[in-house]
């Protein structure tokens, strides 16, 4: 099976595995745990922030910023298909309180102006707003990057209005891979990121938050109380630690894979792509006279899994399990199905 | 002044000053005011239900309402500037930690087949849906009618699929009488009500919310744990009971002074207004070429009160303390200001 | 019936009727009304504090005072059973997500050893530690009085280990009575009091919070949020306003009918009663060999209510609506109930 | 070091590294890691219950059963220095918006009686009672047992009267092993269970909570969003299937070092010790006369850690990192350091 369900479903590698099973582990509930405290430290200096914290998953990374930034009945600014608002449960309101104001994104993006449009006036009425959210790239929208220039105008919005700016970057490395711009540069104008390393980098658990050594105090005490303080958990901060120094690089093939992949669709007939938006490595493209839950199914049988995320479309998400050889074998699945 | 902010700052008449003078009284903390009784019981019987519980606001009624039909981590589905997300604090995220599911509305007015579409799958990515609430007449639209047919579709929807259905009615007399639908057969639909006495009735203080006894139980906790428990309320619950009684008929006269604003202003030049929306005693109205916070000052000069609640956009709300006469010199006053 | 179950069920008097009847009203959510405005300035100067917010009930009052001192999954300290922990519905946890670190009391009273030894580590194991609450007088110890100096001593804990400090104030106004220490000096250790008219004053509706202005503004935001936002509120507040100006010295009365009642107890065969803990308008008394609740019952027939609050234990509380004349014949049916 | 501070800082053995390096792994979230489903599957037979769920601590355990059984505003009985309350942060306020109703213990042992006793009248004013937690072995009291018989007692109230019951059972295996009684005994009053691999069996990382198929979906939905949904977690699940497997039978030579540091410390002067309360892996020592810090201190330049845990309490928990040669080593060093 050539799975394209998803950059989540990356299997560690054997050299992956080896750092693991040799890593030096501790208690890091005491912080006593080596491997996790150099994963963390190296994430702080790539990003150039002061400091990070190691947790579970993105959800968590993510749901913990907010209460970082938050008190209950506060408000939080965000696209209206953000993964923090779309796929996390209700998290917002549920852990932290905290009401979604929603802004229309093009391709996930939005504007400066929209944010400052978006702000409640001072009156008990209104919740009052705290924090801003950006995804990049960002995850509903294909992987599309959100530009620089944008989030840096954003937070002077947010200096302004005293209001805090949040990335969840669960793909934050597709971002800087595509556009060259550093870690540490596209990660200036926030006051929290959080970053993954459990999909297209490939480790198998785990992301990290990461700020001020003030903030991320703070996020270590919310990490307690949601569940996220881990024993031994060097063991998998190991896999982490090695996907960011062995694996960042060689999610360009990743996103070689997608243009391959979305270039062969193209030209097939029955089928929708917006090259445009083909950014990084998820593909989406649309059947309009298919039933995308059909040609999901007829695609498995050819050994290819996708999957159909609306009535007409289907995702494919390059990663790395996924050579260039395994793309043209897709490409060849998918005419055969769609034609 | 003539006072055309809201139809919240009416003020008791003499005969409801009386009447409140006069209740018998008791500690309705331990059930024991019957003039709270007496309310409840009559709001129950108007709209056909089995219970209603009195309290001090209709922030609270919605607010315990969606307590009582929710869990923390469930969404609702609601119309995207519906007053129990926009102007409530917060409050669905806050007190019950609950995700807002936003419908654009067209006048307030959404579809059965769109609260269908808005529905999550089962899976722990997203919140359960649970709850959809209606808002009728719709605030942030003018005072504009949820008609009942649509209501009785989206209905249909919620027993197929297991969610409860609420009514904010804030101004539900006034739908009722600008409608002629009686109070019972437009709450049927609903498993719970919350209605105001303090806005076009002219009661000062007090909301029910109204549903099967089952529920009201739950709402009683739910009051008493927000702090709305109060003791001998029967003072305040006397000038609700006589506004229902004494002052209901009289919306009409609110929507007819509402309707002789809306002509006189549609002939106006640099005023635009759009009559259809007009539909009881809220006015909306535009000036495309005036800042609406400067035309409000120039009106208080005049001695007419009005909110401006957009760059060119000004409310105006008939009520209880406002005579036809007064209306026909808000048109002078404002065709003075605009001109 | 002679009603002693508690000073909460009080009935304004007709001097009260009359000064709520004329009472100037005006859109409190706007800040438009003068009686409330009134009050909340006559309140604040007489507890020399900068502020104070009119709510319908004590419950919204404290659990608003722990909003606005707490954030969730902090800790707050206060007596094992406290008001605020043992008869608001959870509120602590379910309005503030706060923990309750229960120190027992003697009487009520706790010392400031005890909130010192109560504190927890800084460490993510632990809720962090950021308010101290106390009542005075003491509900469930029969109205007993907190000492100032205790208090004192509490306040200088506070303030080294950047603690807030709230009281439950619900009958403040017996303390201050009873002890002859002014408001404000009985006051002055607090950030915020809690305040009830619709006890022993005899209000019908209401409680203050106290406190520096910027405090009584997130409160305000709070009130709102919690549905305690009231319109022509006036009414009430004016009943508040006459208890408070010409009911509150009268108070006197009822320690003395309550000193009158213990005393008549106290030589009564098989009642026993701690005279000492007598010290304001509750009278606690126990029946080791009968069933309080039958001797109720009894009561009851006898034209007087009280409340079985154990299963040998009685409590009484003298009031407004209860002469001395009363309280003998009290003595009486106590007596040939239980002889 | 010989360290003692707790099970928590337990090491990987080599066979338990083999296994994790051998795992075969999928994405968790989607439900297709095979190690992670062989863990919950064994885990939820062991207990003889329908189903098992992995999470990444047994806080995460603890709170989400919480969320599983209660509403906000209810409230769960537990004893007072129980886990969940006094070390998970005030996660039962913070994340379940409950109560705590805190019993005192002997030994971290409560009664039947207790539970009834503690219960709330049906009443607006009381939180609603939902859950009991017990916790087996009791952790704050070292690691004593909880009889399967009060357990048994304490579940037939909880029937009466409609409660839930769940167990901390962060040392299950532990008083599994000490009494001989199996895990499917120990486990069947109990409505759910938490169980962790983290502690004496040794795994690196988790804790599963076990329970009907009905409650575990809702435990799923929540580990989502708590941020406990990780991805190739079958790493880490293989840790923790060797350490069910094959070193759970071997905290009996915990037990066995337990009472022979017991025995010798028994017998030394200045140190004080209540060899009734050293049931299994935990040994509290007291000296009255030291400094507990700084005996922690000398003892750690002797190579040996253990925590102060008060004023003159030292705790020293023996685990699988330490022989029975070491034990005789600390009771020496322990010897000198106090003599």
């Amino acid at each position: 099976m050539i799975d394209l369900r998803s950059d989540t479903v990356t299997q560690p590698t054997a050299g992956m595995r080896r750092a693991m099973m040799a890593a030096p582990v501790g208690d890091d509930v005491l912080g006593d745990d080596p491997t996790v405290n150099a994963l963390e430290a190296y994430v702080a200096e790539l990003l150039d922030k002061e400091a990070a914290v190691y947790m579970p998953s993105g959800t968590m990374t993510n749901q913990v910023a907010l209460r970082v930034h938050t008190q209950p009945s506060d408000e939080i600014i965000l696209e209206a298909e953000a993964h923090i608002y779309y796929y996390e449960g209700g998290g917002p309101a549920a852990l932290s309180g905290v009401s979604c104001r929603l802004l229309p994104g093009n391709g996930g993006v939005f504007s400066a102006a929209a944010v400052e449009q978006a702000l409640r006036p001072q009156d008990p009425h209104f919740p009052q707003t705290r924090l801003v959210c950006v995804e990049n790239t960002h995850n509903r929208s294909g992987g599309r990057i959100f530009p620089l220039e944008t989030i840096q105008e954003i937070a002077e919005v947010c200096a302004q209005k005293n209001l805090r700016l949040h990335l969840d970057g669960a793909r934050f490395w597709n971002a800087c891979v595509a556009t060259g711009i550093s870690e540490a540069d596209y990660a200036a104008p926030f006051d929290t990121l959080s970053v993954c390393f459990s999909k297209g980098l490939g480790a198998p658990v785990g992301s990290a938050l990461v700020g001020s050594a003030e903030m991320m105090a703070k996020a270590r005490r919310f990490r307690k109380l949601f569940g996220g303080g881990m024993r031994q958990a060097g063991i998998i901060a190991a896999g982490a630690l090695y996907a960011l120094e062995k694996q960042r690089d060689r999610l360009t093939e990743d996103h070689d894979n997608a243009q391959l992949l979305a270039q062969g669709l193209q030209s097939m007939g029955g089928v929708e792509i917006d090259l445009a938006s083909v950014q990084t490595n998820i593909v989406n493209f649309d059947l309009p006279e298919r039933s995308a839950a059909e040609v999901a199914k007829g695609l498995a049988q050819r050994e290819v899994a996708v999957l159909a995320t609306g009535p007409h479309r289907i995702r494919a998400v390059t990663n790395l399990m996924v050579s260039r050889v395994q793309i043209e074998r897709v490409v060849e699945a998918i005419a055969q199905e769609v034609q």
